[in-house]
């Protein structure tokens, strides 16, 4: 009944999206042990740290350590930057793709980085000079598509408007990026379609927080609206260092269950990406939102196995 | 883009589904005033406890007095009933409505109440004779119709069989319930379409937990296969009793904020919705799973009024 693709790709994001934002710095170790074993479970797209100043995020403060020890496998490591320098870096320290971040939303934009969204725009050329010499591609995001937590709703042409300027800089991709969960399915399903229809072959991502409940069936929609790709991150890391309690990004492992049991490929392995989740929390000493996890697989003997279930 | 109905109703299950696995006994009062505050919010329909053995269930030894001390303000208020005592007690408390359960998976009955299905089914004929002479409709409730954590798949025959009997007793709804969260979107849409093309006119009731992050996208699909009655708890109480930090069901507050949005009416009031869910946390002293009263609604300004929520 539902129009589902036979495949999609999973991006990766929780070792940058999450270990930023816990309050004790992970171990270096920890964090290559993480990355590897979503790369060994069969995620192919790991956005892998951030190179960002030292200062102002010392939990990623070992961005180059990160990537230069990481086993490299076969999987695409992107890295964020937030401007030429962190380009730079990530590019040196031999990151596959590099991940640039605007806000749609210009009372966002100005309340992250103190500019506007056109100086940031603006700041991207450089950039995309540096990564286009390099032959990396650069894949950008568009924060608060779906609504910002300073203005509310974001104007879709304000979205547009960003979308432009990353497809004339020959973005190898874009993220739809529901910063702090205010997408629903209607305005996913709608926003999907626009920029599809107005660039037929860009790559769409979908990058969805679940702060209101409702990232799992923003996904649905978007899949059902053509969209093939999805930002997620392990146990469902990350998320709003100002709503300490919200939920964070969409799980990966629960992602992966969903989309697998519906006959959606992932390439990812569900017992080892649940493996990785539950090492995880152990590495974060924390509860995650994740729930696949603490309940299991569909099959009794190995929900018991893998999770200890005992109904 | 999506297909959507006009309008849902809500069918609030928190305080019996919830309240009956607290550890400590939660106070009448405060029981009552959470009622009270769901009817107030809009919530048409409350199932509000069940009328089972105190000793089996000590959180919900309270029942009878519950029922009489509600404001009964134009809701219907139904109570679950395990047996033919169950019924009469819930009815002599003045009950609108009585709730059976039976689980589709012969194991997960057994090992809930010690009886086959077709002994549960022919203990059925008493409690539905008892509620005709007094005109109680009788809500007819299949467990784990997606799903059993004893035998993993449950044969959809083995479903419809269960249905078939509720429908041959004049059940005033059927509920498909995924006791431990094991849908996804495709079972779901198929199964609500099986049932809707068997028994076009009978009234389909979805109950889903969200122990493995699908519930709000099978909440979405079962709508746009025609579903439009919903069991949700406040703050997404309830669950598991065996797997204690799982999700347990959608959070009212939650579903309200997606539907709404979505031009889905509920009748139910966001703000005075999410107002009683922050105060039932405060009850059972816990952060509960609902994520919308965590960040509020979309507009900045009642986000911060409301939920405290400052970017």
């Amino acid at each position: 009944m539902l129009k589902l693709p036979s495949r999609v790709k999973i991006r990766e994001v929780g070792p940058r999206d999450g270990f930023q934002i816990e309050k004790e710095f992970i171990p270096t170790e920890a964090k290559i042990e993480i990355i590897n074993a979503l790369a060994d479970a069969g995620v192919s797209d790991i956005e892998a740290t951030a190179f960002v100043s030292p200062k102002a995020v010392p939990q990623l403060r070992d961005a180059a350590e990160v990537i230069t020890k990481i086993h490299r496998n076969g999987a695409v490591y992107s890295a964020l930057v937030p401007n030429f320098k962190g380009a730079q870096n990530a590019i040196a320290a031999g990151v596959d793709e590099i991940v640039v971040v605007i806000s749609a939303s210009d009372a966002h934009n100005q309340a992250n980085v103190r500019r506007t969204v056109d100086e940031s725009v603006a700041d991207l050329d450089d950039i995309f000079s540096l990564a286009a010499e390099k032959s990396i591609p650069v894949i950008c995001s568009a924060a608060t598509a779906f609504g910002c937590p300073y203005q509310g709703d974001v104007p879709e042409s304000d979205v547009m408007k960003l979308v432009d300027a990353y497809t004339s800089r020959s973005a190898a991709a874009v993220i739809l990026a529901d910063t702090t969960g205010m997408a629903t399915p209607t305005r996913t399903a709608d926003l999907v379609k626009r920029v599809k229809d107005r660039y037929p072959d860009l790559e769409i991502i979908l990058h969805l927080h679940n702060n209101r409940g409702t990232a799992m069936s923003n996904l649905l929609v978007a899949m059902m609206a053509g969209a093939t790709v999805f930002d997620t991150a392990l146990g469902g890391m990350g998320g709003c260092p100002y709503v300490p309690q919200a939920a964070g990004n969409l799980p990966t492992e629960d992602v992966v269950f969903m989309l697998e049991d519906m006959g959606v490929g992932t390439g990812i392995d569900l017992e080892s990406i649940i493996r990785a989740s539950l090492r995880l929390e152990k590495i974060v000493g924390k509860t995650l939102p994740g729930q696949v996890m603490k309940s299991g697989p569909r099959d009794p003997k190995r929900a018991a196995e893998l999770c200890g279930i005992i109904p």
